[in-house]
This record gives structure tokens, C-alpha cells and sequence, in this order.
């Protein structure tokens, strides 16, 4: 599947990966710049490439493990998946791009794989995927959601995506599972382990039908800030991201967080004020950017209703001419695309088209007027400036 | 207690409330253009007064039981509270002025009364009131929400508003009956009625401790319509409306509606989404424009937390100066009035200072741009224009 691919790029690639604890800004915009094979060799061979990449390889850039650890996927029957390879999630990526806020915010350099369904079209328009997520400890209510709401996604077509951790994720993959729907899960560690280890089963299951991703090679052990560089991972290959139950300050909140950072809606189970388990839930609703589902439709509904208007995927060049809406937010991108054609278009148009929230999408307008990319038109409405 | 009104406008008013079934917009405005006396002469000498004022009084403009009506609320302990007097609720009217597309939404032409408590003051700044809304057929859940929470607002020194109905009403009084706090059951019929009939001791309760109020005199009947009218007044006495639960298509958010159109905010309870009887909360909730809540201490936050950018009550005068903001929505007005000072304010800023939320202040900020009334300024701000 990955023939197609260069084994050259494939090793600097794995190479980068190990040599980088991701997400590595420097040391992909260098592979960027020069391509993973240049970029490898230059780092592999000592080169002097500035502080910013120096910083993120000088610990382990001597260790080159990446024939070894090719060999160790494969021998799974995994695979390198590389953004020089058709199947790689190109429109999942795509909203990484431009965020120049988050200097962390970088799409990963590859992604080990294991199982036999395509991420290809993850995020692309359409609904193709929704990430199910929350806390581990959860309550039989949240578990119930996660497990029946992702059965229904996957009787509609969709790919749910989640993180295997033992909770909500658990119940959302055995939910896609049961309804013999595809399910992704997007693991900390190596593609190799089970972890949690009571989730053996669960994962061999997702590695016989659907997908078990990791950024880290065969071996990696997990450690908690890798949990935090994943959801970022978990969120950009769903069109949305469904947060069932969190607890106060939950970790599995963040997950919600980095699809909001990256301009994708963020959907909220509400659950009884007197469960701890829905705390976090409500905080994120009172937060205003996340939107509340009362049942799988609503969840259907509000991802990426109007599927033509997701960002376009980045141009594969090493250097894309510059667009107006370089430098903007996920959301103000996006509701500069809903604002195509000539009619003024109000904030329920916007929020309907761009699939974002009303009060992103009133942040975005703000950016946008403050570019001076978009005009007050008419009684209540706006138009792009140009 | 009101001594200090002149029992000619007593009268007056006494007729004009039983003779135009409420809401009656354009006796309303009779009565503003000539004062009740005047307005009450004409209308029972027979005078044509144009279309609107006939309809509204034809049927019943013969049958002048102004004497009686009076007589009857007094001999139950009652009394007429009518706008000439200074212990009307002003603040809590003062948002049904400059409703210019809600011809029905007038302020009541006075106040069936029964009991201690004062109302003059409530929806004044400082969080004095709150409504507590929701469903007959409220479960277990809702009904232990409805009385905690309005024991825990009366513990914080407000006034619990609510409809004296089954389920949640009910719940709310007795909750605020419990913890020795104040709270006014507005009615769909006479002050002198049990309606429902088991919540006969319930009423003599509030009647002894705090306010049973009603548009409609001594001996009327609850009528379906009754209910939606008496629902804005539950809406306008309090600094926000809470709906503790509601199904599918429910009477109770009726109530949230009515807040909404007076620019107070609507604070939504969720709930299990496998329950019915939060269907409608979380139908709501979508719309985009309640707040949830998940604790009574977020309601305490969410109600006008700057106290003094309410809309002051109108001039007492029959004609006020125009004002700049006049014909605007509710919301407008509060995020106009959010605006005052020098420093640009950015949309966050107005969400915290309005007290109304982020989808309002957006439509508030739509309108006062096409008014002329604000500008962009600087990078996410706005400001006035004048």
C-alpha cells in the first residue's frame, strides 16, 4: 500500500520521527524546506541547523533506528504512513497549517499504522468521521452514550475515532465495532502494545477491521505528555469532535479544545448537574464554544453541514503562494470560505455554512473585519472586502 | 400601602383591566396618552376611540365591576398595584417598552396583589429575582433541582418568581417557602383562586410570607390563553428565567422566550439526554441563545453580574425625549448600554458586561452596526459611533 512511496523517504521519515519527540515545529519545517530526505541526512550528520532544530534532535539525533523500526512495524503487518504517500490525511492535516499562535501546532511528520482501513478521507467534506471522547472514569450514562451514539455514526456512514483509553473511548470503539462499523483508534505509544492492557482484545479488534495510529514507533511506552501531543491527532482526524462526559478540569476535555483550535466543531453530551462526571461538560458549554447534543442526529447535523466549505487542503509545494487568509485562524478561514459568492450573508448563514459556532464565528468575523477582509453589508449582513 | 394612589386611578384601572382581556396594547397606550381616568371615562362613555381600543373593549365596555373588583381583592387581604404607585415594579416593566415588533408586549395595567412582599424593586439591578420555570411533568431530577437550587437563591438573598403550577413551579415555592426566603407566585386567574387545586396550602403559603400576583381580577378562571400571557410577567419580574426541565415542544420554555424577548437572560438546566423531560432544555440550549447552567452558582453569576448596565426604567412622563436607542431590540439596548466609557470593548468584554449571551450580543452588535450606532475598533473592539 505503501509502494508507491520512496523507501528512502519512508527511512528519513522514520528517522525524523524517532530522532524528534513530536510534535517537532522546527524539524518539520525543515522537512518542509528540504524534504525528509535532505533534512534527515543534514540532521543525521551532524550539521549545525540553528537552535529551534537543534533543540529538538540534539538528545537522540546519533540514534538512528529507522530501518529497525520500519522492520518492527511491518513484522505487525503495520506500515509507515507519510505525507508523501496518496493515502496520507491530507485534509485532516490541512488545518494545522496556519496557526500561528501555537508554534506546537504542527501536523506530524508520519504516522505508524496498523490495520486495514484508509484515513485518506478522514475530515475531508462530508461527515466522513467523528472523534468520541471522555473521561476514563466514567459513569454508566456516559458509557451508554458513547457505546449507542457510536453505533448510530457508524449506520450513517461515518468512521469514529477515538483514543482506546478505558471509558468513553472504550465504549465508543465497541459501539462501531458492534454496529460493524470502522473505528480509528489513536494510541500514545507504539502501535505494538496494549495499553491499557485490559484493552488487548478491544485493540486487536480495531487492528483486524479498522485503524490503530501512533505518531511513536513500535516500542514506545506512554507517557503523559504524550496522551496531550495525541489528542491533537484524535481531533484533526474527525470532522468533529463529540465530548460525552468529562469530570472537573478533565484531560479529555482537551481533546475538545484542540478541535476548537483547529476551527472544527466541538459537539457536548449534557448529563444530570448532580453527576461529577458531567462537571466538565457544562463548564465547556459555559465556555460558548461548544454546542449541545441531545442525540446522535443533532451530532449528524452539526458536522460540517455544508461540506463544500471546509478549507481546501494546503498545496503540496514546498512553498504555496500566499493567500489573503494566510496568518487567521482555523474559524476565520472558514467563515471567509462560507462568505464565497456575491449575497451578504448574516451571522445564522455563517454559523449554518461555516458548521462553526456562533460565538467563533462572531470571533472570526472580528478577525476578519480587523484584516479588513470582510464589510458590513446591508441590514444585518456581511460580504467579503475583496 | 397604597394609600398614596388616588382611588379614582384605582378605579379607573380596576375597569380598565376587567373590561380589555390582557395583554390590551392600545388601552395600554390609551391610558398612557390620557392617564387611566380619562382613558376609563371614555372607553365607559361609550366614545369611539378608533378600531384597535374598540376591539379590545366592545365586548365588555358596559359591565363596569370596578367597585366590586376592588371591594372583593380587599376583603382577601389584596389590593390593586397600579403604575401610580411607588411600590410598582418599574425596573421589572421597564423592557416592554421598545418591543416595536411584538405589538402584544405591553406591561400589565396594574396588579392583582395578595400578601407581605414587595415586588418594587424586583429585576432591579443586583440580581434581585429569578424565575424558576419549568414543567408539570417534571421527573424526580428536575424537581430536586427546582427546590435546592431555589433554596440556595433565597440563601443568596433573591426573590424566587415562579407559576404556583404542578412539577416544577411548585417546587421552586416550596424550595424557597423551605429556606425561609421570599418568593411570588404570578397566576392565570384571581388571587383568590387554588389553581391547581392541591396547591391550595402552597398558595396560602406564599400569600403569607410573599406575593401571589395577577393580571386578572378576583373570580376569574385559568384559561389556556391566560398561561402565555401570565408568562411574560413571570419573565419580566425576575433578572433572568431558569428552566429547570421541559420536553419536547413544552409550555415551560414559553417562559425562556419571554426573557429572551426582554434582553434578561435564559439559563437552561441540563439534563440526561435518555429523559424527556430535558428534551426541550436542550432544544433550547441549541437555538444558540440559553445559557447552561450547572450549578446555582453559575445562575447567580449569569444573572446581570454588572448590576447598572440594566436598561433604566422609562421617563414617568406620558411622552419621553427620544432616545438613540429607541426601536432597538432588548439586547441591543443592554450591549448599547454595555458600550458606555472610552475603551473599545471586545466581544467577550460585552458577553460579561451585558449579562446576555455571546449569539445576542452577536445580533445586538448586527443591529446597532446597521443603526449607526457602533464601529469597529481597534483589533477585536467595538465602541459607539456617537
Amino acid at each position: 500500500m505503501t509502494g508507491a512511496v520512496d523507501e528512502a523517504v519512508l527511512l528519513a521519515r522514520a528517522f525524523l520521527l524517532r530522532v524528534a519527540e513530536p510534535p517537532a515545529p522546527a524539524v518539520s519545517h525543515l522537512a518542509e524546506l528540504l524534504g525528509p530526505v535532505e533534512a534527515a541526512e543534514r540532521i543525521r550528520g551532524g550539521a549545525d541547523l540553528g537552535p529551534h532544530v537543534g533543540a529538538e534532535v540534539d538528545a537522540r539525533r546519533h540514534d538512528d533506528r529507522s530501518a529497525a523500526d520500519l522492520a518492527a512495524a511491518r513484522a505487525l503487518g503495520g506500515r509507515l504512513l507519510v505525507p508523501e504517500d496518496p493515502a496520507w490525511p491530507t485534509a485532516a492535516m490541512a488545518d494545522f497549517a496556519g496557526q500561528p499562535g501555537h508554534a506546537d501546532w504542527v501536523a506530524p511528520l508520519g504516522l505508524w499504522v496498523r490495520g486495514p482501513a484508509s484515513v485518506a478521507d478522514l475530515a475531508t467534506p462530508g461527515r466522513r468521521s467523528v472523534a468520541v471522547v471522555g473521561s476514563r472514569a466514567a459513569s454508566g450514562y456516559g458509557k451508554w452514550v458513547a457505546r449507542d451514539w457510536s453505533a448510530s455514526f457508524v449506520d450513517a456512514g461515518l468512521v469514529v475515532v477515538s483514543g482506546a483509553a478505558l471509558g468513553i473511548d472504550g465504549e465508543a470503539h465497541r459501539g462501531a465495532l458492534a454496529a460493524k462499523g470502522t473505528t480509528v483508534a489513536v494510541l500514545a505509544c507504539g502501535i505494538d502494545r496494549a495499553y491499557p492492557a485490559s484493552h488487548g482484545r478491544l485493540l486487536e479488534g480495531i487492528g483486524s477491521s479498522g485503524l490503530v495510529v501512533s505518531e511513536y514507533p513500535v516500542g514506545a511506552v506512554p507517557a503523559r505528555h504524550r496522551f496531550l501531543v495525541r489528542n491533537r491527532l484524535i481531533a484533526a482526524l474527525a470532522n468533529g469532535t463529540l465530548l460525552v462526559e468529562s469530570g472537573h478540569r478533565s484531560g479529555a476535555a482537551r481533546t475538545a479544545l484542540a478541535a476548537q483550535e483547529l476551527g472544527r466543531p466541538v459537539l457536548v453530551v449534557p448529563g444530570p448537574v448532580t453527576s461529577a462526571q458531567s462537571v466538565g461538560n457544562h463548564e465547556l458549554l459555559r465556555k460558548g464554544y461548544a454546542t449541545v447534543v441531545g442525540n446522535a442526529a443533532h451530532v449528524l447535523q452539526d458536522l460540517a453541514p455544508v461540506g463544500d466549505l471546509l478549507t481546501p487542503p494546503p498545496e503540496r509545494e514546498h512553498r504555496s503562494p500566499p493567500r489573503p487568509t494566510d496568518g487567521l485562524s482555523g474559524p476565520a478561514v472558514r467563515v471567509h470560505g462560507a462568505l464565497r459568492g456575491h449575497a451578504p450573508k448574516t451571522l445564522p448563514d455563517l454559523v449554518r455554512e461555516s458548521g462553526i459556532l456562533p460565538r467563533a464565528v462572531a470571533g472570526a468575523l472580528d478577525e476578519l473585519l480587523a484584516a479588513g477582509l470582510v464589510v458590513p453589508d446591508g441590514e444585518r449582513g456581511w460580504s467579503r472586502s475583496v
